[in-house]
């Protein structure tokens, strides 16, 4: 499929309301279920994501649009929602992600973006040079791999409980996409 | 994670507002996205969902409450959604599923289900014995992995338009979960 920015768009808006319908609310052990050691639970996910829209998709972004591939992006830090989530909870995160993301499509809006803008380039520290197009549609790809993930560690949280039909499931077996 | 009825129910109950957020209203291109020959879009797997309602989920609850081992379950038709959903609009899909599943937790919580119940055993045609609860817990496995499953369909379409990002979003490179 190609990158369509106005097909793009709709995923993007669509992110934190389908996490809220998803997680909020929800009893506890789902929210804070895991893989295992050096895992992400749901909440870490969230405030993943919370990171990504301060620091990520349109910060780097701007940096393309201002300085094309002079100035390398800032690497992402994968870690730091563990800090910035202490002591809150789940729904103020999830509030703080919609917010943010509402903020960061407005701006994305903003930009009015032409097919020539889509095609500058960044330099992206460790990949070398990206173009602003591919830059977006990792921030979509990105949604949907996290979702897809917290789908998998919820999902995989009964895996016990399947009892025989593990054999049926196979996302209880394997780890594909983002684990941490 | 044990399987705990009240803890299980908010899931099954999301699901279909899940769907709705995630696909209600997206431009066609991301509905009718697959993995390619013999793999499943958003669309099949909407209507998936609304099959197993009709005949899954509460149709072999009820045989292990009546029946219990001594009928085994009907064989559950994976493809049936192609015929049943053909003509229809994603939107139609989506609000039959809604309507079914308010429908089907309805009766389960009309079951008044105890701990002695959730032991009772049916018979599925090829994993033999299974208990009640393992009945439910996959059900709620089973929507999470098509949950996933959409997600990564929808990122999966964008595997070119990331560019040299592939290398880092492992979802873009494997089939995990169901495919069809």
């Amino acid at each position: 499929m190609q990158f369509v920015l106005a097909e793009a768009l709709p995923v993007l808006e669509r992110t934190p309301r389908v996490l809220g319908e998803l997680l909020a609310g929800l009893p506890e052990p789902w929210i804070r279920a895991t893989e295992g050691e050096a895992t992400w639970s749901p909440f870490d996910v969230v405030g993943h994501l919370i990171h990504g829209e301060r620091t990520d998709w349109i910060p780097r972004a701007e940096i393309i649009l201002s300085e094309g591939e002079a100035r390398p992006f800032t690497p992402f830090d994968r870690f730091a929602q563990f800090e910035a989530s202490r002591g809150k909870t789940l729904a103020e995160l999830l509030d703080t992600f919609a917010r943010l993301r509402a903020e960061n499509l407005a701006r994305l809006r903003g930009f009015r973006l032409t097919a020539a803008d889509l095609e500058r380039r960044g330099r992206h520290p460790e990949l070398g040079p990206v173009t602003l197009e591919q830059h977006l549609a990792t921030w979509v790809v990105h949604d949907l791999s996290h979702l897809g993930q917290i789908a998998r560690v919820m999902g995989k949280a009964y895996a016990d409980a399947v009892g025989p039909w593990k054999a049926y499931l196979p996302m209880l077996g394997v780890r594909e996409g983002p684990t941490a």
